[in-house]
């Protein structure tokens, strides 16, 4: 059997470990400690650091492909280890459009594809020149290493971008437009080597403060055209980009229809619904990708499907998270709970909550419910 | 978070191992060999020898409850365990009804639970005896150790009879009769110890010289009243016997209503179907019962789900079988794949696949083509 390497040992580590073990297939993961979510629990660890490419290269000698949980290690390693003739999946290539978003937003605007409104940041000019177009307020993002929130800041007014300039004067940024949507999707879709490509259904992500709190499986009410739209969209980025893996693409959806807000090239949290939701989770999905094995199906197991983050919260202890949960397990027999083993700190995702059924209200209730007691806020 | 040990290292515990992941809870397991199928893949393998004391003892002086992948502890540690302060789960006094078939038919036979007609046998006198009563053939059993056809003898006559105990004059052996059943049934529950209880449906099982092929979930055709009747007897016995975990009680249906003809107390292959097609699997709810958490939900997914063993068979080597399945992923992608990293042997187990959906006949074909292709019988 193949044995896929996969560099990063958090919760996405930690749970394609679980679909390794359905599949048979070998699985081994790179982690910077033992304690990291997947190192708890997978067989197969190895400890180094993503930053070095002598770990990098160690690592990667041994597994048929490399993979990966996160989108930190540096583009000219991978490079470097593609030369040397390693498996990397996706390829330096195609992840560089995940992990500098100038490179991504550029390649999208060659290709037509809706991108909101932006342009590169050397000075205050280029801020103030893009908020004559769209007006303010306008957003500034790093054009590397943001994700959950950060590397993102609205800025309201010149001077409040003059500010930001000075104080991230070593960060490479680029401004875009505040775009007005009407709600965030997403749509995850799987591609193979040699072509083949399937979509999962359109999904409405919901965000606070930056970070995904739920998501609601399939898009509630997104009619049939702009769903297929959609997905038509989110397969023709990864075609364009050569994406082999998962491809989740996150938009925007608004009056005047989606613009393309980020990419992500590995399992997703806009994709943990599909763990009981789909016929394939996303986590076996991005392995049959890497291994060049067919792809299995993404379609839904009910009607409505409803993941919502587990985030530290009030409750900052685990053994008190776990008094928690089972209540949760009393109250809802059904709710499926997710826990990644993760030290509990305020705001840091340690786990998820998914209901399915065939009313959206009712199971968005039940995830929100059991998602926000084991957080301890049921009383706010 | 609790550590659960399990004692085995079979594909019980590596689908329980799974199940562990998701719930975030420790899992540790005593394999004899790393290359067991849970040693595989486990992050917290001990290796040990499950008859040996000593083993057990220190493997079982560092997790919060003690449970097993297959009935072979002998059951004097296990008792001395218990004195000494561990939490063992099932008992040993509940895991003895698993262990020994004696002890078990004379408890069900206590309760006035149906049995099928049987004696103890030390002598030809206690065959010809039964057979008196039921006619030939009757069936020959060992007490102890038996498991997948293996232990079981039908003999035709008083002479068989007399040739097999010859030949079995170390083995401690039962007679009982020949039951002209219609098929085979099998109802798996869960019991906390204080007492809550959970089962899942009925299934049919389907056996193939003594080893399970296919289990159909729910049992088709079984009438409400049976059904509920065959998860009533099921619940009877766990209560009696104080099980905590699973309990499997597999039964013949005869034209007289159902007969019980063995138990087992850990997740067991006639609930296989539960990873997809319930909403709790089996493995998740064997965890939370022997951690005291509630019970899940043991409801099922979809009208109909068919689970169908992988055996190793004509193909009998890993390559072989990893192109096969290849092959049977790509004619179905919703066919649900699982392999246990066992080296192929003819006639063990080394996967199932689960099919899912509306129409029995439908679902059905599927497994059966999948596991057959798997097996390389598709040509038969």
């Amino acid at each position: 059997m193949p044995v896929v390497g996969m560099v990063g040992g958090g919760q996405l580590a930690r749970m394609t470990h679980q679909a390794a073990i359905a599949l048979g297939v070998g699985f081994r993961v790179m982690a910077t400690s033992s304690t990291d979510s997947a190192a708890r629990v997978c067989g197969d660890v190895r400890l180094g650091d993503h930053r070095s490419f002598d770990d990098l290269r160690a690592f990667g000698k041994g597994p048929d492909v490399l993979t990966f949980d996160h989108e930190h290690v540096p583009t000219e390693h991978l490079r470097t280890l593609e030369a040397e003739g390693l498996t990397v999946r996706p390829s330096s290539g195609a992840l560089l459009h995940a992990q500098d978003k100038r490179v991504m937003r550029d390649r999208l605007a060659a290709l037509g594809m809706p991108i909101p409104r932006e342009r590169a940041v050397d000075s205050l000019a280029d801020v103030a020149g893009l908020a004559e177009q769209t007006g303010w307020p306008v957003v500034l993002k790093s054009v590397r290493g943001g994700y959950d929130g950060r590397g993102v800041w609205p800025v309201e007014s010149p001077e409040a971008a003059r500010e930001l300039l000075e104080r991230l004067a070593d960060v490479q940024l680029m401004a875009e437009e505040y775009v007005d949507f009407r709600r965030e999707l997403a749509v995850l879709v799987a591609r193979s080597p040699h072509g083949q490509a399937a979509a999962y259904p359109a999904v409405q992500t919901v965000q606070v403060d930056g970070i995904c709190r739920e998501v609601l499986a399939p898009a509630p009410g997104l009619d049939d055209e702009s769903a297929v739209a959609a997905q038509r969209l989110a397969l023709s980025v990864a075609d364009a980009l050569g994406v082999v893996g998962l491809l989740a693409v996150e938009m925007f959806q608004t009056d005047a229809g989606v613009l393309i807000n980020e990419l992500a090239m590995r399992p997703h949290n806009c994709g943990h619904w599909t763990i009981e939701g789909a016929r394939t989770s996303q986590f076996e999905q991005h392995l049959r990708a890497v291994l060049d094995l067919p792809l299995g199906s993404p379609g839904a197991t009910a009607p409505h499907v409803v993941m919502a983050n587990v985030l530290g919260g009030a409750v900052e202890d685990a053994a008190s998270v776990y008094a928690r949960y089972t209540h949760v397990m009393a109250h809802d027999p059904a709710i499926r709970v997710h826990f990644y083993g993760k030290d509990v700190r305020p705001g840091r995702k340690i786990g998820h909550v998914t209901a399915l059924g065939n009313d959206l209200d009712e199971v968005r209730g039940r995830a929100r419910e059991a998602a926000a007691y084991l957080r301890g806020e049921e009383g706010r």
